[in-house]
C-alpha cells in the first residue's frame, strides 16, 4: 500500500509518500508546494495543479491529513481551510477516503507519546525511513502523517484478520 | 461580459451567472450545488466536479465571491474555508482573477444601501433580472454577487475610458 500524507498550508503545503508492506515502511518521495505571492485564487490553483501532478506521478492508494488546529484567529483559520480544501480535494477526486488525525495522534503513532516536540518527530521519521532526505518541516510533518495512517491501516487490517 | 457569482458553503454552494452589455444586465443561469452527506473529501470533490461542469457549460469571463464573515466558531470557519477554496479554485484554474466583496458592498451595489435585509436583496435581484427563476437563497446571493461585480467592472472600465 502506498500512503500520501498531507500537511496543508497556503504558503507551504507539505506532502510525503511512503510504501507499507506488512510492518515494513519505505520512503518514496516528499516535498513542499509553495505559493508565496499572488491573488488567493491563483495560489489555490497553483497548489491544486502541483499537488495533482504529485498525485498522478506517485499514484498513492491512501491519503491522510492532519486535523487542523482551530484557534480564535478567524482570518488565519479561513486561509488554512481554503488550502486544506485543496489538499483534501486532490486524493478525494480519485475516490480515496482521506484519513484525518489530530496532531497528538500523529505524534503518538510516530514517537510513542502525544506530547513529542517537532525535533523528536523529525528524528523518528528519519529513523523509520532510513536515508530519507526531507524537503523541510512541512514535508517532515506530511511524512509523519503518512506513517501514522500506515500504522492505523495495518492495525485495522489485523483486526479484520486480513494480512496486508 | 459574462460574470459568475459564487456564494460558497459546504452544504450548499450557490452560483449565478449574468451577462453584462453596457449598462444592461441579463440573467443566464443560477443554481445550487448541494452536498448534504458523506465524508468531507467526497463532498469537496462533488462540489468541485459540479461547479467545474457549470463553469465549462456557461464559460464566464469573470467571477466573484462574497468575503466570508469570520466569527469565533473556528470549526464552522474551517468548514466554510474548505468550500470557499473549491469555489475560488474553479474559475482561478482558467486564469480568472476572482473578485471578493464584503456582504455590505454586495447589498449596496444591488439595493443601494449596505444594511439591506435578505428580502430586499432578493427583490432587487428579481427587479434587475426580469423573469428570473431563482433556485434558492444561496443562488439569489450568488446572483447578487455577480451583479455587484458587473457594476464594479463597468465603473472601472468607464474610469479607464474603455466602452464595455
Amino acid at each position: 500500500m502506498r500512503v500520501m500524507g498531507l500537511d496543508p498550508g497556503l504558503r507551504a503545503l507539505g506532502w510525503g509518500i511512503v510504501d507499507v508492506s506488512g510492518s515494513r515502511l519505505s520512503h518514496v518521495a516528499n516535498g513542499v508546494c509553495r505559493t508565496e505571492q499572488g491573488a488567493l485564487g491563483a495560489r489555490l490553483a497553483r497548489l491544486f495543479e502541483e499537488l495533482s501532478e504529485v498525485f498522478v506521478r506517485f499514484a498513492p492508494d491512501a491519503a491522510a491529513v492532519e486535523q487542523t488546529f482551530v484557534n480564535r484567529d478567524g482570518a488565519a483559520t479561513l486561509k488554512l481551510g481554503q488550502a486544506r480544501g485543496i489538499a483534501m480535494l486532490v486524493p478525494s477526486r480519485a475516490g480515496i477516503v482521506v484519513g484525518e488525525y489530530a496532531p497528538n495522534a500523529v505524534k503518538k503513532a510516530v514517537v510513542g507519546v502525544g506530547h513529542a516536540d517537532k525535533r523528536q518527530v523529525d528524528h523518528m521519521v528519519r529513523m523509520q525511513l532510513p536515508g530519507v532526505e526531507i524537503a523541510g518541516p512541512d514535508a517532515a510533518d506530511a511524512l509523519a502523517i503518512a506513517i501514522c495512517h500506515a500504522h492505523v491501516s495495518q492495525t485495522l487490517a489485523r483486526l479484520a484478520g486480513i494480512r496486508s
